[in-house]
């Protein structure tokens, strides 16, 4: 989908605990550093519809599964994708596309790494129901 | 200890899932992006000791409870601090401070924001008994 990059990161194996990779400076998809935040999500709950005009989302989940569904309003496409600590990448997502989130396990966690700070005005917000998908 | 920030943070309730914050650009102790990573650390191991010479680490425990240990060669001076996200608050390490850390609990997560891209060549190590600690 025009818009949305996935980049496989990687874990690095350690007997101490594992290392994940997020994102360096001049990856693909890196537009500057304007905030980093987590958002955790309950199981079966879902946060969104939400678009972002100014905001650049690089997105991880280190921590349990969640269901990322995108949505383009231009060419009505929907994008679906599960990332965890196995399907380990980076989900950039570029103004302008809806995006909503379902958590899959009992815990489950995400980091933005955002191109801005957080400005209320920016973002949109739907309902999510005002957008039909087959959840 | 000088060359050490520690950071209240924000931790937003929400009924599907808490937000945290972690870093906005222009924080006291952000010196530029470079890398983001996670770091996991199993229950009473430790990593350490390892110091940066151009590095500043920003460092964000939201899963878990993680023990660091901070060392200042030239005052001989340590200091403790128990992370978590009960105890939610964002350590800036500044250049030149040995640091070990011990995980607490089964599943204990760290962000690192750091300044600049990992460079094996900036940091130093010392095996965990070359600095005598009463872990």
């Amino acid at each position: 989908m025009d818009g949305v990059i996935l980049t496989p990161l990687k874990r690095i194996n350690h007997p101490k605990g594992d290392i994940f990779h997020a994102m360096k400076n001049g990856d693909d998809g890196f537009e500057g550093f304007g905030e980093a935040y987590f958002s955790t999500i309950n199981k079966a709950d879902i946060k969104g519809w939400k678009k972002h005009t100014k905001m650049v989302l690089n997105l991880v989940v280190p921590v349990g599964t969640i269901e990322f569904i995108l949505y383009n309003e231009d060419s009505k496409d929907f994008l679906s994708i599960e990332l965890s600590s196995e399907n380990y990448q980076r989900l950039t997502v570029h103004q302008n596309i809806w995006m909503a989130f379902r958590g899959k396990d009992e815990n489950n966690l995400l980091l933005n790494l955002a191109s801005i700070e957080h400005q209320p005005e920016e973002a949109m917000k739907l309902d999510i129901n005002e957008i039909e998908y087959a959840w």
